[in-house]
């Protein structure tokens, strides 16, 4: 380096789980590349964690630990804060408000903080000048935030659709190939290190309906709105809807759906039939996908990894990269615009969609069951274009329990068939209440 | 407005095709969203092109026309020069040079200018302080350049591929779709307007190879070298190759394949055998995909329209947000690191590369031409996988002419696949010379 070399980006670590030690792996590894990108060295000089002691197998040497996590922001020594600690609250959400106060820029790949508290993050952030940014909370190593925040920024988006979920992804393409139910598929997947031991927040949606709001935010310039997401997950699919799905051309994916238009902003997570002509429905395993729908631009579509320390301390490491080379200006607004710009759009009210549906209802196999769903349907003015009766020998779950009725719905309001739905609720003919898929419109 | 509203960034446009209407399309339909998206109005306030008369259909009033193209640069009321000319050399050139001497940032779509001269535009650009931006010029819409140079910034990247041809792609699909030969789908093509009048610079892999030197330089570092790019185009390409592929598990694609490693930089573009595991095989008509594949993010898709005025004007107004957000900064490279810090690569020799091969021969039908071919393979060390040959009745082109003769290698050098069908020129046995496609590696 020569006497005018710029001086580093000195980084306050907070969090050396997974993604933190790929975080440090990554800067060590690719030091040489990442300075002459960034314009400048990237180090980091100071880091914190809950545990000093854990052994994690990477090269702290030289690097200051912190005790105090929310002291790491006001180090004379850090430049920038990254969070990878996770949890809307807590440790995470009281060192990005230091660090913002103090108007060091902020770098983190918490999902649920972003959802619940991003635009209050972003107003502060701007408030003291400081650049906010979250590439790595959405869709882990997979540019989308930038590839919607900047590369769509030519566009009214009118649709962003996607998997956001790598664990759900793995489970139902677990259970497409291999026959199995979720229940024995998400054991395996807990085994392989695709689910967590407490799997709830992936495959209830929640962590595919952070992102989604985050998503809806940057495209559509709206206020996050997480609360209005409709989520579902898929524990309620079962290797037969899977078996049912695919013999009328479908698979089924955990779809995240946000749509801006008259009737105001839709968010939707849940298991939907996707075509196969659809790009969706070739995404296998734990990939994640994202399809951005703008006026100028048509349908843009990323693929990647959606989890994994490395793919997602890429994503940090790239807005690290952004921010050496750019600072950290306050008109590099987070989500597009000015956090105080963002339109507080009304929810739309999901009753007026229309599409198609998949339904599948597990009955007791007696007489006139038949008739009391299909006469439902009718008398909530659902039209159905097809429908399968499978016998016990169809349906490995149940073999002398209940059978299985399946079936398709013309194009029709989504308020048609919750009514049809409403009509049954209570019927001794029904062993569990029905599963309502969308299918996914291409 | 506010009396504090940032003053607009003035445009001066040269080139009124597609993409120039396009572009001043977008800049009017999406004004509001794009001044909130970029702190500030972003107008044309110049414009210039070959033929003033010709009816466009854009509204033009109130923006200056300006008879020298070149003069474009120098007016005071252009802040930024927006390049939709074309061709390497020319007025475009002449354009690019003067606006970037003055330090005007460029914004250009012009994928042979920037193959041709696009280290020493940004060495220029540099010199002077300016931006130099072409986002547009590589795959069209899909933000692809910036997904490279800032989304993947983080990572050393191993192979660049992908379908950079929507022309060559939408003919591709079409022969599968229909079985009709290369040149009926040709002019079915031209006359829907997927296909130039004088289609060379699409059919014979031209146009990819520009853009796939672009995309190698950002990637890896190095100094654009088009010279260097393998290039092979898909006017060989017969019904009964797709239709032999089929059989076979793939699909022929135009691909681009750039990698770096220990034998230098490889870059070709020609017609390969692509596997159905591949995300490039589900790509259709005249769509563009590109994978990267970097050492800690994984393998990164990006897909959308590679082409057309709406698609091109999102990628060329993006570049204009971002300058009108961030300023043009001179340390903003546009091949990532300094034009002077860009590596000379040596080129790779591409008969030190393995893998395996489809071959396919046209030979006369008559005794002893199968022991004449795979004797060939035999004296130069290619080991045959599989092999087809079929009858006249099998052949739509040539009912009484040669037949057709399919061989898939084991996996091998290149070099001895080159040998083996060095070994067969001259032979009276083969009607045309062979075509050979590699089966690209998954």
């Amino acid at each position: 380096m020569t006497q005018d070399a710029p001086p580093p980006l000195r980084i306050g670590l907070a969090g050396l789980g997974t993604v933190g030690c790929g975080v440090v792996r990554l800067l060590a590894a690719n030091a040489a590349l990442v300075a002459a990108r960034g314009g400048r060295p990237i180090v980091v000089t100071a880091v914190s964690a809950r545990d000093r002691a854990r052994p994690r197998g990477v090269d702290l040497a030289g690097v200051a630990w912190e005790a105090n996590m929310t002291a790491l922001a006001g180090r004379d020594d850090v430049d920038v804060v990254v969070e990878l600690v996770g949890g809307a609250e807590g440790p995470a959400r009281a060192l990005a408000d230091a660090g913002l106060a103090l108007g060091k820029p902020l770098v983190t790949a918490n999902k649920a903080m972003i959802a619940h508290h991003g635009v209050a993050l972003a107003a502060l952030a701007m408030a003291s000048g400081a650049a906010l940014r979250f590439e790595a909370a959405v869709a882990g190593g997979i540019p989308v935030i930038k590839g919607l925040r900047e590369g769509a920024a030519a566009n009214r988006i009118s649709r962003i659709s996607g998997i956001l979920n790598g664990t759900c992804n793995y489970i139902l393409s677990a259970m497409a190939a291999s026959g199995a139910d979720f229940a024995s598929v998400l054991t395996d997947a807990q085994a392989k290190g695709y689910a967590e031991a407490d799997p709830a927040f992936d495959i209830e949606g929640i962590d595919a309906a952070h992102k989604l709001a985050i998503l809806a935010a940057v495209g559509f310039g709206t206020a996050i709105d997480f609360a209005a997401v409709e989520t579902a997950g898929i524990g309620g699919v079962l290797a037969a809807d899977i078996a049912e799905a695919r013999g009328l051309g479908y698979v089924i994916r955990l779809v995240g759906i946000a749509e801006d238009g008259p009737d105001g902003l839709f968010q939707r997570v849940g298991p939907h039939l996707v075509p196969l002509t659809s790009p969706l429905a070739h995404v296998v395993g734990a990939t994640n996908a994202v399809v951005i729908e703008g006026d100028f631009v048509g349908r843009l579509l990323f693929e990647g990894a959606g989890a994994g320390a490395g793919p997602t301390a890429s994503a940090v490491v790239a807005d690290l990269i952004d921010l050496a080379r750019h600072g950290a200006g306050p008109d590099d607004h987070p989500f597009g615009v000015p956090a105080g710009a963002l339109r507080t759009a009304t929810p739309a009210d999901a009753g007026g969609r229309r599409g198609r549906a998949y339904l599948r209802f597990l009955v007791a196999d007696r007489t006139g069951v038949l008739a009391e769903i299909t006469a439902a349907m009718r008398d909530a003015g659902v039209s159905i274009e097809s429908l399968i009766q499978r016998g016990h020998e169809d349906l490995a779950e149940s073999a002398e329990g209940p059978v299985l009725v399946a079936m398709v719905t013309h194009d029709g309001p989504e308020a048609a068939v919750r009514a049809a739905v409403a009509r049954l609720a209570g019927s001794r003919a029904l062993a569990v209440p029905p599963l309502i898929m969308p299918i996914l419109a291409t």
